[in-house]
């Protein structure tokens, strides 16, 4: 490819609007155009990218035995009625009515048409497993889109969906796919981890979730340097302390804490560590009579220690708690007589159910609130001021030095940005929509069914998020939107010049390199600025001087000087380094 | 790749409603799935053959020096009301509200998302000429969607984008654009003309349809055999008559013929040819004030022979008649003083302004109605019985028979299905979005453009309707969705039978061959007629008796028979084949 013949549109200075650093350089580099809120152009150099990140993910997906097929962007409305989700879904599905006033939706996954189709298709048991996946446009209609193609509204994704005869057969199924994963993320040259999940109310652990590591992801990864362990904090378990809980040391004391509401204030007032602290939180369940309206509301009390944060997908999985919300502050006064600050477990108005985090069912000795503005009371113990709590959980998030729950070790936490997540549905979808088949015993059973997907346009601004410095992107090899650049040195005034940079650009072209030659006839700093914007992982410069002593000059994106190679020797010397 | 692993899913019967051949085939041969009205998944075998159709045009576009990029499928209301075209298409553009309730379109085409594109990107006219294009999912909110992908809501299309410094320029794009046109329809194996086009209100002669040839196309093709002439029927010149105008032999007669209301009617009657008869269309202008309102309306009486058909776009580019529709019944009645079926330029009510056929206008002792019911006049003569006719242009179909505009033998007249279209747009869209660039005198001029267009999805159906007989799909093998198929008869018997389909398959795949190894293991019948209906050319069957013998056999999917290949040299034979 020449330059001149292609489409490269670089700018000085990213729009006010880009927040982090691949959104602005992926709009100064010139690989997108923002047509509207979270609705992009791919300008040409970043629709090579995608396209690389797609022919990665249809080689694998194709090698793991999946079938790639197409369903449509606009979907009738009926399908996603039939599982509920035409309704329970919030404004972030985007909803149409046709001129005839029928409603459609704009697809952002789509359980329900693959569902629909193997509905249709699978008879028996013979004709599993089946695993189809497309690589098409999706629309999510996001409250604030931002971060560029981080966060969009419109974005491609790869969505693979896989059907079996059974959970045994399904979860060879999802392996399958998580081991396709694994294979598709080593070949985008990233650092990534795949990380355990939460899987809903499926339960197993059939989820995860691969997540490019970026100092500014949005995403904590937990991790055990010392093993395999990884999972996102949501899922992350925290274990229970080890040992005997320390005897009880001292009285319980009604202790004067004006002004201070927040357990930071209340420890540094009474000079106390912060872990001794404990934090009252106030939900609330509401049961639903037939009618849909609230016939019936339970309080609850949740404790965590004062350094802890509420994990609330945990808080979610207790019994009861399912479906919660923080209580109003009408139901916290009616309960406990105070105003959040100096809330705590005893001398309670009115009964509440008590939910208490592992940590704080081993401490001694500790502070809360007491239920009286301006106080907290010092020195509680379980078992002697209140009962011993009876419903223990794990419900806050990890920290960094907690033990890594496989045993091994103590976890780390780094950001990451998810760009792939692979599921086990079991029958969720199938049982709404009567997908079944003929089993072997000749009754109909529900598809057992996985889902698979890979954000198509958000794994380029990940990768820029990894890989990138003061100068611009540092793409990998395999994602690059061209993989060598080769910059001539006024090849108009030097006609050695013009011929070598062609007759090596037409070479490396002949042996399947992906190379362009930037023949726009820019002033060497220029050209070089643009390619390190542009971010091409390797440089050769040709300059009239070199060549006339037989040497051009190679340079990586991420080195810090070029290196001189013999004429005669480039070829290979490039061979060399993209085979690296 | 094996069949096994691949996803087949043929029917024995078309649904009720697939009206036309290739919608019934696709659906039979399980190469797509209706969705929803004019909404159809992509199964894996249909996505295969547009997976083809759309390298075939990557391929060629780029070659042609155009750059890939893409836009977004939804896209702001904003760009469409600059151009007028969001209130002023009908309800065939899918309009949708955001959660914000923002006013968004899904893309029927993107004329207004490049302009603004380039608007942005293109200062000078140095970074000229440019052709973009992008292979993108389409919405058109058809009334009465039909004939599956012939006709659908959603479909891919690839739009294509130039833009050029002046006329000269841009006309120069246009015909890289119309070659590179003719290399993607040589590619695909199709039969096809390329045929000039009307191209509105801009006139010259640069827009040509791309029609694939099929007895069942909606489009009549006009060519002539005896050279390149070839238009659509919108387009191409019904010559004027040679020679003189016969001179008036007959008297006029006002002649009884109750109840005779049509021209053919009335020639059966009076026993004289139809192209004797005179038809009188009545049309009407309407002229609107500033408010939109019709503030004078123009009644018009346009004269064709009997045997002919009116020519809208024809009489839509009379001077006057831009815009024209069909009179009212009162408007008739006011005119004429008679009802249809009776009407004519003689004894009228009111003034109509007469604009007359070319073949009208050369007709000696001619029929038309007397503006009476159930009277029409013979023996009526220009010149004599009414003034020689002073607007007189070409407003008819042509026919078969006719003389070739180019004065080279006669036409004809085919049927084709529009494919792909070339346009050249002049600054239509440039001056509604002001779209400028600084030309070589330091200028701001507007931009020239040109779009071109391919029906990505309706390709497919295009080449089924050409190519099909009664046991399924014939395709040509560039776009077929395996080239070669191999059918091992009874490979679980016959070990023999499963090694030597396997080394072939594997020998085929290595050498570059889209082949597919039926190993469903179906008897030999259905497996053939699945094969037949989905329409693979090449299919090579093992069997036992055969491979004993060193045979195999070979059939096209066009032959009649097949014939015996000596194992040895089935390599070479199939490579010959796949070559011519």
């Amino acid at each position: 490819m020449k330059a001149s013949q292609f489409f490269i549109s670089t700018l000085k200075e990213a729009p006010a609007d880009a927040e982090v650093v691949s959104h602005q350089l992926m709009m100064r580099a010139g690989m997108i155009k923002k047509l509207g809120a979270g609705i992009y152009n791919y300008m040409p150099m970043g629709l090579r990218v995608i396209r690389k990140v797609e022919a990665i993910v249809r080689e694998e997906m194709n090698r793991a035995g999946a079938v790639e097929m197409s369903m449509p962007v606009i979907q009738p409305a009926e399908l996603w009625q039939e599982t509920g989700r035409f309704e329970k879904m919030g404004p972030e599905l985007l909803r149409i009515k046709d001129r005839h006033g029928r409603d459609f939706v704009v697809q952002p996954t789509s359980e329900e048409v693959i569902t629909d189709v193997m509905r249709q298709d699978i008879r028996s048991y013979k004709q599993l497993p089946k695993n189809l996946y497309q690589i098409q446009t999706k629309f999510r209609d996001e409250r604030r889109p931002r971060f560029g193609l981080m966060r969009g509204r419109e974005f491609t994704m790869k969505d693979a969906y896989s059907f079996d005869r059974d959970q045994t057969a399904a979860k060879a199924s999802y392996q399958i796919m998580a081991q396709a994963y694994r294979r598709i993320f080593d070949r985008f040259g990233l650092s990534y981890r795949a990380v355990a999940a939460d899987s809903g109310a499926i339960g197993g652990d059939l989820s995860e979730e691969f997540q490019v590591i970026a100092a500014t992801g949005e995403d904590a990864i937990v991790y055990c340097p010392d093993s395999d362990y990884a999972a996102n904090m949501e899922k992350a378990e925290a274990l229970a302390p080890q040992g005997e809980r320390k005897a009880a040391a001292q009285p319980m004391t009604r202790t004067a804490t004006p002004g201070k509401a927040t357990c930071g204030e209340v420890a540094e007032l009474l000079a106390i560590p912060l872990a001794s602290t404990v934090k009252s939180l106030v939900l609330a369940t509401d049961e639903l009579d037939a009618a849909g309206k609230v016939a019936k509301t339970q309080v609850w009390l949740l404790l965590l220690r004062g350094d802890h944060d509420m994990n609330e997908v945990k808080v979610g999985k207790v019994e009861g708690l399912a479906g919660f919300r923080f209580a109003t502050l009408p139901e916290i006064e009616d309960h406990f007589g105070c105003k959040p600050g100096y809330l705590g477990p005893l001398n309670l108005k009115k009964p509440v159910r008590l939910v208490t985090d592992r940590e704080v069912a081993a401490l001694a000795d500790w502070v809360c609130g007491a239920n009286e503005p301006d106080f907290h009371i010092t020195g509680v113990n379980w078992g002697r001021d209140l009962p011993e709590p009876e419903l223990v959980a794990d419900l806050r998030n990890v920290l960094a030095g907690d033990a890594s729950p496989d045993g091994r070790g103590v976890l780390a936490i780094e950001r990451g940005i998810e760009v792939g997540h692979v599921f086990y549905l079991g029958t969720k979808y199938s049982q709404a929509m009567n997908a079944t088949f003929l089993g072997e015993n000749g009754k109909p059973q529900f598809l057992e069914m996985g889902c698979y997907g890979i954000g198509i346009t958000r794994l380029p601004a990940a990768a820029i998020e990894q890989n990138h410095d003061e100068r611009g992107i540092i793409w990998p090899d395999a994602i690059a939107p061209f993989t060598v650049v080769l910059c001539p040195i006024s090849p108009d005034r030097f006609p050695d010049v013009k011929a070598a940079a062609e007759k090596l650009h037409d070479e490396l072209l002949a042996a399947g390199v992906d190379v362009i030659l930037d023949d726009r006839g820019e002033r060497p700093g220029a050209m070089f600025a643009d390619w390190e914007l542009i971010g091409v992982p390797h440089r050769v410069t040709l300059g009239d001087r070199g060549l006339k002593e037989g040497q051009i000059e190679y340079q990586h994106r991420r080195d810090t000087a070029a290196s001189s190679v013999a004429v005669g020797e480039v070829f290979a010397f490039l061979k060399d380094k993209l085979a690296a």
